[in-house]
């Protein structure tokens, strides 16, 4: 493990100095092989499953799923690089030109479960951001992601690029884990953890380097008295059962009361197969099982929705501000007045106007991939995709000064 | 401390949503309320002194420092605020108006000793940026930090801001740190130590919420073989001896071969007072103290210069990355591809080219003022003003989408 961060710190410098188009070949050539070696990931993840005793629907890979990745990683090699990219110029009185430039992390430690495709997508958002890359997957993937690993590999080998800049914890050894907490002796400048709440409160709690996450995501819509009920049923629909395991995935709905008497009792059919768990209020509109205390602050991700009346703006706000993880929300209305106070009032990663919180994720963002979304509020918020993978530096012309 | 924790809470929500205008008053407030209490200042800072066994020269303040942080308060209150700026917009296929706006980070701690300066200079610079501060003055300054901290408070009132705005710890209690480290609670979203290397490497250590700053500014600068050794000499004398105790001082100089015979027998001249201890064959040219391998990663902080010759970039470049802490880096020279390639393939948070590595704060970035200097990777680099205390999150325009 000590010499993996070693070697993870010499292929960083190789690809902090290796010319963007290197870094797209390599992110290209993985796309090729990874659709190639479509049957072996096939059976190593048919072997997975195998052994699989839960989680098995975050766990499974098809061949239109491969084909996804693919597709993704073709997407990430075609864009624009984002490595020295001048964010900003100026001069000063002294004379000194001052340019802030866009520069790699370094090493990047993703500690992850169940999903493999995220063994694809972190390589390729590091390889664009020119970040050197630990992968540890959850031992439940393991060989699928060492499948996935080998073509992220093979695609490095065919543009030149050391293979140490894609590592994989080849073991299931749990020692691993916190060793890649303690930083692996100064190799690993950010974790990203990925996965359930246990894992992901691990890392967070017991890293000793920064670390890039979310432990939750508690979203809430909010429909406010001047909405348009047919849009406001639309869009809670989406935004709760489009996919109810996504951490975007609305779990409270607060409703106005002037408008609750036309929403709540079309919501059953709006939402089916929906489980309401409603305030009393909401209750006597129409009968729904009862929210206890506990539902405002549970992140279900599945069909199930607490639905809370509340007296106007005000009282949705510090709902919002009391039982939110700081994920995303978002307001149905038709005043501007009232949907322009929500996205300045509400402080989350995403706030949202008249749109379904299901957005929330880097692919909608534009980011062309994301390796999670961070509800943190230093270095990176909401989608971190390629360029929210970077750092800066500044870099300063002169002609002589001194400061005296 | 407890209930600092949630009074800094509450304090930054109000700031939050205070106009630009009113913190900006409470700056100017404050800098008015710094003057007029400058005598009470002066007897707190002599009460201190007289305590006082070391580090004196730190603590030390006069009504002319005292006019220099009223100065630097009122030009931050001048400054165009941060907080609401739009960063980027941009609009999605689907209808989407993403914006990225500026936010504040919420509650900043601050660990600090000696310079009773930094109170003020947090404070104005946390105001800038609307978050919540609470400081934590090492007891050697605790009594003029307090006298400035009134001044502050009185700012605050005058202006309609809450008080707890800026708190700070009233006892030298060593526990109050501890507490400080682990976040208060949750109340404390990211803390900034200053100070020696025992504070902020224990601060960096032990914190369990996110931190900013730096451990050592072990700063290079290289005279490569094109320079204009009149240039070099006033640029490296400056480097070194402007000031021996900042963290942009120069710490270890690097000479091209070529160049050396004209440049290293006139460095005691240009450096007068400065000690130089060299390499072998800095000191076949002139003679000067003997380097140990411990001087290339010393931080004297004092005017003492290592010399080291090298044969060219390369080994400059390979110098730096193996002894540098990432800091502030200067290259002399007149040939600009040498500069360039210095520029790119340095990764420090600060790479000049003809100037003196003294030019690494705040001010001459022309950020009004700086809290410190970061050398992490994240989050911010290099000087940390009001702009790098922010955070930003997305406001989403949409017109009914749903994700489906």
């Amino acid at each position: 493990m000590a010499s993996m961060g070693a070697r993870a710190r010499a292929a960083a410098e190789t690809l902090r100095l290796a010319p963007a188009a290197r870094r797209s070949a390599a992110i290209a050539a993985a796309a090729d092989a990874l659709r190639a070696r479509s049957p072996e990931i096939l059976a190593a993840n048919a072997a997975d499953l195998a052994a699989a005793t839960s989680l098995k629907d975050r766990l499974r890979l098809d061949g239109e799923g491969i084909e996804a990745i693919s597709r993704a990683l073709r997407g990430l090699a075609s864009r624009p690089d984002v490595i020295g990219e001048e964010m900003e110029r100026w001069s000063r009185p002294s004379g000194l030109d001052i340019a802030r430039v866009r520069t790699p992390i370094g090493v990047v430690g993703m500690i992850y479960e169940s999903r493999p495709n995220v063994t694809a997508d972190a390589a390729a958002l590091c390889l664009r951001s020119a970040n050197a890359l630990i992968l540890r997957p959850g031992s439940e993937a393991l060989r699928s992601c060492l499948a996935i690993h080998s073509a992220i590999a093979a695609g490095l080998a065919e543009s030149g690029l050391p293979e140490d800049c894609v590592q994989i914890v080849p073991t299931s050894d749990r020692d691993a884990v916190g060793m890649m907490l303690e930083g692996l002796g100064g190799a690993i400048d950010l974790l990203i953890p990925r996965g359930g709440a246990a894992l992901v409160e691990r890392v967070v709690r017991e890293a000793k380097v920064p670390t890039l996450g979310h432990l939750e995501g508690l979203c809430h819509s909010y429909v406010h008295s001047s909405a348009d009920v047919a849009m406001a049923l639309r869009i809670v629909a989406d935004a709760k059962m489009r996919r109810t395991s996504v951490c975007g995935a609305t779990e409270t709905l607060l409703v106005d009361r002037a408008i609750a008497p036309a929403l709540v009792p079309r919501l059953a059919g709006a939402l089916e197969g929906c489980e309401l768990r409603g305030d009393s209020e909401a209750r006597r509109l129409v009968p729904m099982a009862a929210a206890a205390e506990a539902d405002w602050s549970t992140e279900y991700l599945a069909p199930i929705l607490a639905v809370r009346i509340v007296s106007g703006l005000d009282e949705a706000v510090d709902h919002i501000r009391r039982y939110g993880t700081g994920h995303t929300e978002a307001i149905v209305c038709s005043d501007e007045a009232a949907a322009e106070a929500f996205l300045a009032r509400v402080d989350s990663a995403i706030v949202m106007w008249n749109a379904s919180t299901q957005f929330a994720d880097g692919g909608e963002f534009g980011f062309g991939a994301e390796i999670g979304i961070a509800t943190g509020r230093l270095h990176a918020r909401g989608p971190v995709g390629a360029e929210q993978l970077t750092s800066f530096k500044y870099q300063i012309r002169g002609s002589g000064q001194t400061r005296g």
